[in-house]
């Protein structure tokens, strides 16, 4: 049996040197060499290069924030990232939607045979530069190989470890009605990127993926609003409208969202309006739904604005006592409309 | 757009309700279903049953093990268990293999659109009935659909957090020459069991994965053997031979085994000549590898025995200045051979 290459359906040359081969998952010798050429010279740290069973932490607390996201996003690369540098935001930003500082990630690959090694290394290139923009190291991970049509060139699990806040500890459940809804940014940038790239639009700009830890706006925020700081979430999957329903759900509170005040870029809107879209459920990297008291909300608003991430940052709503579960949208022209959770995805695969 | 079907190659019909479809992982309504349906059922917990962004998790100690791996065995059923039975001891048992505790676990699923409920729930039920076998919470999750044809069935990733001892610290890096090698059962079942299922072999007995939770073998060697238990090693990918050549690497030291004490089952023997493999190669999902000073073997020995899982249990060898880097197998004839690293392997997706 030649087992490094069954499965093929598209037979690369034998003994060829840029793309992953099955062999490459096997934990023999290909597999220590696709450690040592590919992963450790990006991601290595103490921790990584013990190549232990586990990773062994040290924390300075007993309490800690664990979040998991695997992400299949295709394409793999797209404008203003790529599947790892959204490895890596999508997760640290889970943690910090707690409150938590990021610290560690563990990081699984599936890798499907064929896969150029030059997407690879972009990848993990980008990968480690978000772990090193977000301060988290990556300490364990695992990588596997499927056959050719197993998969979509690759898939990344992160799982990642935060440490709370003592004190401040936001949740979906903690909305109470007069509170301020506040956004951080520009809405529906990643979804559209990943949209327009595959439906092979064309804009007068390029639209970019808004993909970046959230972090440093969560660190500004715990400082500037305490524990008053009752709910944050980053919009992916589902957008904006996604999270606030089940921020309002949790909460059991209606959220009444001002038309005019969402913040959505002119090439965004356009590209929604081209392909049906409503830019309330294009997934977000980047951007996070914060909601504090009325008379926190400028307070709020200020940290976030002392980060260039949260420039555009305003508000966009507030939390009410009628329609508990709903969210609702006060239109230009006066009206409302229910923004109700889709049954299915308008996007599948943005993440 | 009908996103719900799209990229089907082999059409479900529409709204059909035993198979998972990409809306499922829309973030949307059916992502919400499927949570309810089918995974909060088997695995809930105070924890999980939060749905936040994060798990908080409240640990007595203040070090932690972390390991990640991603299973993508095929077929996902095989005799002895299935891809979330493996999921959970897999992971599990790496973190005892650092001698820690095992507690929490994370979930990560890629699943196939067409894969059907009834395979889905059988999966689930066995990572249920595995975590709670191990004493391990599932804490967190993460569920993704991609297209049929862009995965075989169902991914699944875990990462655990286990406690570690403040003293017994086993790593592959400590074996000394001396040291007793102790294999804690049979050796090939899950690799054979997994191949023989595949390749349509029949035996007079169906070959079953040996998959199962080491953690009450290495608390039985901790108590018995304490700090001295130097190496602990669970031969999943790459067998036997591989475990043994990394840990004969990293503690710069030879390995001796005596061929007639390893533990090869008569009819994975059997499965292995008839497809030409080594049974030494073969993975095991439920075998551990202990690296004791010869002083302690026998209460080594012991204290494995006095666990069901461990009544195979073995002296199979000896760690030796001589050949460092080296395995070196002593044939029943009085001849030597070396024990190499396999350039890639010869069972691809095994776990």
């Amino acid at each position: 049996m030649t087992l490094a290459t069954s499965g093929l359906t598209c037979p690369a040359p034998i003994g060829s040197n840029d793309r992953v081969q099955l062999g490459h998952g096997s934990g023999g010798k290909l597999s220590a060499a696709l450690l040592r050429d590919h992963f450790l010279p990006r991601l290595g740290n103490p921790i990584l290069d013990q190549l232990g069973d586990a990773a062994v932490l040290s924390l300075p607390t007993g309490e800690i924030a664990v979040s998991t996201d695997t992400f299949v996003v295709r394409p793999l690369e797209f404008p203003g990232g790529n599947i790892g540098a959204l490895a890596v935001h999508g997760t640290v930003n889970d943690l910090a939607m707690m409150g938590a500082e990021p610290r560690y990630l563990t990081l699984g690959v599936v890798l499907e045979e064929g896969l150029p090694f030059e997407v690879l290394d972009r990848v993990l290139a980008a990968l480690a530069e978000a772990a090193a923009g977000a301060g988290v190291a990556i300490v364990a991970g695992d990588t596997k190989v499927v056959e050719r049509g197993r998969a979509d060139g690759m898939y990344i699990n992160t799982t990642g470890v935060g440490l709370l806040h003592p004190v401040v500890r936001p949740a979906a459940h903690r909305a109470a009605p007069g509170d301020a809804v506040l956004v951080s940014g520009a809405i529906g940038r990643h979804g559209m990127a990943v949209m327009a790239l595959r439906e092979g639009l064309e804009f007068e700009t390029t639209i970019t993926s808004d993909t970046a830890c959230l972090w440093p706006l969560v660190r500004g925020l715990r400082d500037a609003v305490g524990p008053e700081l009752r709910v944050l979430r980053d919009p992916t999957r589902g957008g904006l409208a996604s999270a606030l329903n089940e921020i309002a759900a949790a909460s059991r509170v209606g959220i009444a969202l001002d038309e005019a005040a969402l913040p959505v870029p002119t090439d965004v809107g356009a590209a929604c309006e081209m392909l049906g879209l409503d830019p309330l459920y294009v997934a977000n990297e980047g951007v996070l739904v914060a909601m504090v008291p009325a008379t926190l909300a400028d307070a709020a608003l200020a940290a976030l604005q002392a980060h260039p991430l949260g420039a555009g940052s305003r508000r966009i709503g507030t939390v009410v006592s009628q329609h508990p579960g709903m969210v609702v949208l006060r239109t230009a022209l006066g009206g409302t409309r229910v923004v109700d959770l889709l049954p299915g995805d308008q996007l599948p695969r943005i993440c």
